[in-house]
């Protein structure tokens, strides 16, 4: 089994300096790392892509676009499909937003993601940058994420070119969905994946219930499962792990990186 | 508008003790009451039993049955039918049960809940009690109840009669899905609507998302819209208002009853 395959997404490595962390990525073989912007634009975006050029590290995907419920998520969206594009990340994820303050209309908001998506799609096409509509858990639904399954990130993504915009799947916010099969075999199908991402379902979930993620082999999702699902369907891009926990945000970048590669192993790959 | 049709759940106001919830919810003359098993159990079932025919006060639920990945969970199903026939409650709420130890098969553990409720069907039937299928929130998918959306419940209930097993459609587990309303007239026209239970979504969640929930009018769910989705299904039986929440546990319950009434009234009648 290879490691050419795994990508390490940064949120995994939340205090990693971006320089050490793209340095220890190369140094350890593997396939490439997903970046969030607020840690990349804070070591300076020209500066972190010359960096992976140099080391001949692939950036797999940058987090996150989306966001659509602030005002400016327009000018906002738009910098961020330039930064992916500077970093020569093929993907922008996009964690679409929750309500409006002081909204109930679940269904607007929804509808908003839609529109705004497609308002997007001429800046991202002109980037060469996909965008990436990623469900989020369903638990997330109010405050960050109004997508809450892979297919309804389908019908979203349905209206535009695949080359455009696709979807991400991340075992921990699909596993639990009944339909999750057939849509990952629909996604396929519509040629629209375009990144999955791995981490584990672990309870009891902690206070605000961001940081509950487990490493691959903690919880009880069947990860090489939904690999094997998306490999059916035809991807055949990276395997991001993304784990976000604040005990793996303690340890060291490369003790994390090293067990989390072995995890992937062992129950991903 | 009226107070006849909001039932309390007795798990709103958890440390009010059954009789003194009893003869407080018919002082002020609503319709119900829908009780928890434990408690119900230390006050003597035959003793709330009389005492809600002496009060002319309907138990409009027993929760709970279900947690099916438990070793004896036939029997103590058999039980918690046979308390509420003799409570006279019409329906026995099933939380399914989360995944048996140490295993990651979700299929497997939903397979095994449609033909649980099968080997209780003949049971249920006899004791004149019908099962409630309810899906809970997909964070609870793991540890509570494999039973994730509407619409998979409502598979779960088709080889049964409907008399003898429907769903519960509780607004906290299922305002996200974005099938719900399709899913809400189906279970109506399928005559499965057993029960209706109003409760809001109000984040940050807490540690553990149990103890999460808000009173009608404090989150971001359009209760109101569901109330009127489950009536324009067909539905005429009771709203059951159930709110786990810490601070309201530490309230007076005949306080937190007329909040809950009024709230009920305002948001959800």
């Amino acid at each position: 089994m290879s490691t050419a395959r795994f990508s390490l997404n940064a949120a995994t490595t939340k205090h990693w300096p971006v320089d050490e962390l793209l340095a220890g990525a190369a140094a350890a073989g593997i396939g490439g790392v997903g970046l969030w912007r607020e840690e990349t634009q804070a070591h300076g975006v020209e500066k972190v892509a010359a960096l992976a050029r140099d080391l001949g590290l692939p950036i797999t995907t940058l987090c996150r676009g989306g966001f659509f419920q602030e005002p400016g998520w327009f000018d906002e969206n738009r910098r961020a499909i330039d930064e992916a594009h500077t970093l020569g990340a093929p993907i922008l994820v996009l964690v679409s937003g929750g309500l409006p303050d002081g909204s109930r209309d679940v269904d607007a908001a929804r509808r908003h993601v839609g529109d705004a998506i497609g308002e997007l799609v001429p800046h991202a096409r002109a980037a060469g940058v996909q965008l990436a509509i990623e469900p989020l858990h369903p638990m997330f639904a109010s405050d960050r994420c109004v997508v809450s399954t892979l297919g309804q990130a389908l019908d979203l993504a349905r209206p535009y070119p695949a080359e455009s915009v696709g979807v991400c799947v991340d075992t921990y916010h699909v596993w639990w969905d009944p339909e999750v099969w057939e849509q990952i075999a629909r996604a396929g199908a519509e040629g629209r994946i375009s990144a999955f991402q791995a981490a584990d379902w672990i309870t009891p979930l902690p206070e605000g219930v961001l940081l509950g993620r487990g490493l691959p082999g903690q919880g009880v999702i069947e990860l090489r499962r939904f690999r094997e699902a998306v490999d059916a369907a035809g991807y055949t891009g990276p395997v991001e792990v993304e784990v976000f926990h604040a005990d793996v945000w303690a340890r060291p970048g490369a003790e994390v990186l090293a067990e989390t590669l072995n995890r992937y192993l062992a129950h991903v790959a």
